[in-house]
């Protein structure tokens, strides 16, 4: 069965200004597609997003369609931009948004994103990258996904500012290229063993009055909310 | 001669929402004005901010008017809510806007922030907020903010989900009154010494050629952009 | 088969002082065990373990017993303190140690944590649990470990100083047990099924001659060295 | 009067091994001495400095004189190598044993670090210098330093594994070098400021009965402890 690949563009700049970013997502795309995986990337900063943490924020939100699309995939990329040494404010929106996603679970009871893959892309004309994938895959494995060896590719400069991937001649870097190959290469590995067997729900399943009281919880972080609950 | 400070609240919440880091902010303010300072506080999500990197994004822009105020004050606080363990969007939003400084000096050539000083309030259910603290402050002093001891105030609940400020009675903490107004106190106490005793303009003012050739660098972190062209 | 696992306590205090990590390490123990799980923990700070980067640094040194204890399991949890807002000096020692592990390969050319998984235990007085954990998560992700979904535990009082996680009560917190449970379950999980389906060494295989080159690189950080010579 | 800085090397490797940290350190000190500041610089690792968090550990502790040095010094800068993306455990050794020193008030019963200036050389061969940089800057401004503007100098290479600060010609990069220079002369000006103009001891002392209870705290951090005894 085919696998599906949702990449998520967090650039600040909205088409049809070029992105560093997407040059080092295409390399990666290049990598999913020879591994028979079919791809969609969204630039994020192009859709009307609100900032919140729900899932649907009423008219005009256009997040519940990319949430569809990631509900629908296998493997989430994130690619982002460093700014002041850590993530984009546009990838910190789009994870502040996936928090809503806490409120549901799959069929068995998990998270609804148990047994999909996370990993990330990070761009930037100089360090940055190692918190910008850190704390990105660590949000991805709160919210249930799974982080597989090497999930990361990242292309920064030398200290101080200078050329952006593009300019600097980044899509010949041996380093990321490598990491792009091992990233694309991992995610799709632990997606197709997941598919086959996936995590079984046991010990990890959201307890139902939990997930009820979470309704009631908007605008506050809802991860595992009233596990007291539980017992009542 | 009287002081002012800005304070910006950076929760992702539009007014009239009840916001909690409003609140620890409100208890900053009041030591604020027993010690004779002006304040100004601006709810960021209420104004129509682009994302971005630069002072001015053109038409319907309003970070222009925010910025304003903060190059006539002499104490920023930054305040700001904490998800998924990060400072929140809006906050980080705003540190790339104040990328833009970056172009221009003050009179005496120094990035226009010099002799300034700042200081944040973190809000958060849980954990998190030296994250968001050591981030800004350390943003704030590459943009040439002044940070004074303790200069950040922060509320966070134990572990897990849980009631934000207020309902945590988070206004009666004995930490958190005692570091607000430790940091109330120090910003001010800076901000005085350095309106006295300006830093003065040796060995950390902006090369004029690097200055110039900012303004062809839309889009990238400028900070001591070419210094290299310093020599030309 | 048996899944083993090895637990490294990075608390700064040496047996036979109580360590708050180690009564929450217990708690995930007891889950593993009941999971069939062969468990050995190491308090590192016992050890005489020198500074470094290289998995042996001669004479005294007893970081190689503990490594061998390593590569021999199927699961690494890492427990620690948080000392300042992030992961305490043990903890940042270990991780440092494992830099030794990119010199060499498992039978398939894959770096040696290829197919074992990795979870970490955080305890600490206030704030910063995030950011231990999101650090130390990717580390291993880098040194070839898979992180399952909500692979981390901790706790957490509130704001400020205050008693640590015996003192406190932490062993009835129900966050804490929560998700200590979860995490035993998801690691356990995730390294069954990669028992049974290991990842494939295609696209993640370290390049011979990389390989070699590293020999020479002592005092550097080694990850993926010397892609380029890969086509010499 | 003569103003006298404390530059701790956090490098992991002993004397006389090659210090690319060192190597930057050394042209900090090239201003600092300039601008007429006494400078002694230490090489942590050299020293017998046990795990902790107090400031004198026993026999053979060698903590307490490189302690007291700090303590008679105007300026501290912190220097160190960056190892998996963020600060060595050398450096955070350091700063855990610096945690004792809110034990204990200077003269007019602030934190003993008040009035003293603080700033970091990082070097590393790739990202992460700027995580280094904020967390050692934040917990310096947590135990009393001032932070002056482009208060950090770092030098990393670009992305991946590659040579390390000397051997990458680090010492003419253009961006490094002018930090260094900015760093120097601002710790210095701050440095100056504050002895002309002390922090006045208002609203940022400890109180009596917190300090004397920390004094039962042994092995937890210890920041403003106990206020609400303050009113006992």
């Amino acid at each position: 069965m085919k696998l599906k690949a949702v990449l998520l563009n967090c650039t600040l700049k909205r088409s049809p200004a070029v992105s560093n970013t997407q040059a080092l997502m295409d390399i990666v795309i290049g990598h999913l597609q020879s591994l028979d995986v079919e791809c969609e990337t969204l630039r994020v900063v192009d859709y009307n997003i609100p900032f919140g943490v729900e899932s649907d924020l009423g008219e005009g939100d256009e997040w519940p369609q990319i949430l569809e699309k990631i509900l629908a995939a296998d493997i989430l990329i994130v690619g982002m931009s460093i700014w002041f040494g850590v993530r984009c404010s546009v990838a910190q929106m789009v994870i502040e948004r996936l928090d809503g996603t806490y409120d549901s679970t799959n069929d068995v009871g998990q998270y609804p994103m148990y047994n999909k893959v996370g990993g990330v892309v990070v761009t930037g004309n100089e360090d940055g990258a190692h918190a910008c994938a850190e704390t990105t895959l660590f949000n991805l494995s709160h919210l249930g996904f799974t982080i597989p060896p090497n999930a990361d590719t990242y292309w920064v400069g030398d200290a101080g500012p200078g050329p952006s991937f593009i300019d600097a001649g980044g899509e010949t870097h041996p380093y990321t290229l490598k990491t792009a190959g091992w990233m694309a290469h991992n995610v799709v590995h632990l997606a197709r063993i997941l598919k086959e067997s996936p995590i079984p729900p046991e010990g990890n399943t959201v307890p139902k009055p939990a997930a009820a009281a979470t309704s009631d919880m908007r605008g506050r972080e809802k991860r595992m909310a009233s596990p007291v609950s539980e017992s009542a």
